[in-house]
């Protein structure tokens, strides 16, 4: 079950070009910076009332961020939501017919769980699930 | 000065369709439908926490929406900010250099006053601030 919106997730081509942007230009409060190999990214996290903005720089042409930019240019990649019982949440989704991504969860960022939802069952949204 | 993010923009091609994916598969509230002929679009609104997701589809081609979902299709279409003091914020951002498609605040969505910063000088994120 959704209880909050997560975090945004922001594809960016150069992160510490957009960090000043966030930072300097729309005064956001950059909370940290941390490198996700498993994902092949750089993350920036903002912190704007109780949900994050997370900027995403490829480290890797192999990763889905590159790939993205490639496609679509630099732009809003994904919206994450916090649930409570990944699993649980999960299997409902999938009784309801939306195709995941993620079946069964994986490592996120900041230790989390996240499952991603396929873009096709979402409006063309990729749709990303997290619990702590 | 932004307070929290106020909304999450996002462009669908069939409202009713999209509606039924955030309702029915997500879970999510809606709260309510409207349209704003100036913006030549029908929203529907969801509250996640307190945040709002608005989908909003196109009512005539010459909208904003149409052309976005013609060039990239359906997505996230902006994210907008709730402010203290619009008309401070954008001369703040305008003396940092921010370009603004509105230079004067114009009324959006539920009555509020709205602003858009340019793609440019966001990192490509088309950017609303809005003030109740």
């Amino acid at each position: 079950m959704i209880k909050k919106i997560d975090h945004i997730g922001i594809a960016v081509e150069d992160l510490d070009s957009s960090i000043a942007t966030f930072k300097d230009l729309l005064g956001l409060e950059l909370v940290e910076t941390e490198e996700v190999p498993d994902q092949k990214v750089k993350i920036a996290k903002f912190k704007v009332g109780d949900v994050d903005i997370e900027l995403l720089q490829a480290t890797s042409e192999e990763s889905s961020i590159a790939k993205y930019i490639a496609k679509k240019g630099q732009g809003i990649h994904h919206i994450a939501y916090e649930v409570d019982g990944i699993l649980k949440t999960i299997s409902e989704l999938e009784g309801k017919g939306a195709r995941m991504i993620d079946k069964v969860p994986r490592e996120g960022a900041g230790g989390k769980k996240i499952a991603f939802i396929h873009p096709k069952s979402t409006s063309n949204i990729l749709t990303e699930l997290c619990e702590d």
